[in-house]
């Protein structure tokens, strides 16, 4: 259990009030920096964090002995190299971002000294965004994955699985930099990206009333972020390219079966995906 | 509302198996022809049907005054072709076949003048099959379509409405058998090759730990009957292809504009996606 700590959470969103409302129950102190003075006025009235402010406010940092970046991707850098002067001695600072590789090693080798910085990606989420919409049981279902490097120390591994466990995730593990983005681009990447483009390869508009639960499972996640999810694909540009490169190759392989007739190779390829996908069932 | 009639199912599996109990209720007569002596059993035991048979029976079949076919596409036309000197004067012939362009011409070119064939497609399934997991609650949701073409009459297509408003479709509606086969190709052939090609293009057995909702949904259809499914992508190749051909260039654009880092173009796509699947929302 993690005793009496106070939180920091910068860029107070989704999922960062989210984990403000988990962590509360536990009687830590929850501070919150945002730039939109609704986020934290409504978070002060709802009891979700104790102080708020929507500028830098050095004693606010300063107090923090955790701050949890819930920032877009492209920001988290540069706002720790800006105000890092004013964190404690000995915080641990992590983060939400989907993508590790382009930001985990440029925070660990800006970062002072005597601070800690360990890379955390909570698997959750809803299609609607803001603290408004926060939840902490979105973290039930979900994965909680840590990303630790060889300058992380043992201290601050454990101490993300406890706080893991505060919040209840479903399961909590770790991955390295490099696995974490292989497999988030397949997973999660790529799985975006069919969607948007069977979304996109046809108007099909006329086609509503016909549509079935196949076509609705696979383009729900078609409707999604443009600011959020341009960062975390240029983030992970070379794994998602070949992830898709991939993917075209198996179904051009498909096309070419069915444009050849090939009838045995159809139904080798239903096998095998009928065999796979049952690894899946929950 | 229709009266009295009597139903021949040839084929009884699940979709059979499940017009089979919703026709019941209006107290129709119901008899089935199938190969397999279980589902006959079975189907008399729990009172699905009135009378059974696992051979041609040149009886059975000459009280039918609705003949439908749950047989697989392939058998379809030659079924009928075989049995039709047995079929009562005036009887009328449906099917359950996801794909019209390849049988409906056919059989109503061979078929006897004195009886009317029309293509139907019920747009509901499970994903196990046989009688024994029937059930009339499938067609609640579903679409009903019927493809009637000039050599239909208005009295075959009433009769279609009044049947499917007894099996509680959700909505009945018409197409040509181009457009049906069209739209069928896009909504539900092409969602399936991707599910499968997905599943097949990586052995992710160990992401499963990983996996969240969005995989899942994505791959749910990857599990696939081969010996059916091989048969109706046969029968609509030429749709199919086209639409697999259109999907691909439009994620081989996206892949270009995520290598060229063309964030602009990246976030109109998910833009145009997300204003899409709005649409599509139930």
């Amino acid at each position: 259990m993690i005793k009496d700590k106070s939180f920091l959470i910068v860029g107070l969103g989704l999922l960062g009030g989210s984990m403000a409302m988990g962590l509360k129950k536990w009687n830590h102190r929850i501070y919150a920096i945002d730039i939109d003075k609704n986020a934290i006025d409504y978070a002060l009235e709802k009891g979700i964090i104790d102080e708020g402010s929507t500028e830098i406010d050095a004693d606010l940092i300063g107090k923090a002995d955790v701050i949890i970046s819930g920032l877009y991707p492209a920001l988290i850098v540069d706002w720790i190299a800006e105000n890092q002067k004013y964190f404690k001695s000995g915080a641990l600072i992590t983060d939400v971002t989907g993508v590790k590789g382009a930001i985990v090693d440029k925070i660990q080798n800006i970062l002072r000294p005597d601070c800690e910085f360990i890379g955390v990606h909570p698997m959750a989420g809803k299609e609607v965004s803001g603290v408004q919409h926060a939840d902490p049981a979105i973290f039930l279902p979900a994965n909680l994955i840590i990303t630790p490097t060889d300058k992380n120390t043992q201290q601050a591994i454990d101490f993300i699985y406890e706080m893991g466990k505060e919040l209840r995730f479903n399961n909590i593990c770790q991955l390295s930099v490099e696995e974490h983005d292989k497999m988030i681009g397949y997973l999660s990447q790529l799985t975006h990206v069919i969607a948007v483009s069977l979304m996109n390869a046809n108007d099909s508009k006329e086609l509503v009333q016909y549509t079935g639960d196949s076509f609705r499972d696979l383009t729900r996640i078609a409707k999604i972020n443009e600011h959020l999810w341009t960062e975390l694909f240029m983030m992970n540009k070379a794994n998602l390219v070949e992830h898709i490169e991939n993917f075209v190759n198996e179904i051009n392989d498909f096309k070419d079966a069915l444009q050849r007739e090939d009838t045995e190779k159809m139904k080798q390829k239903f096998i095998t995906s009928t065999q796979r996908r049952k690894y899946f069932d929950k």
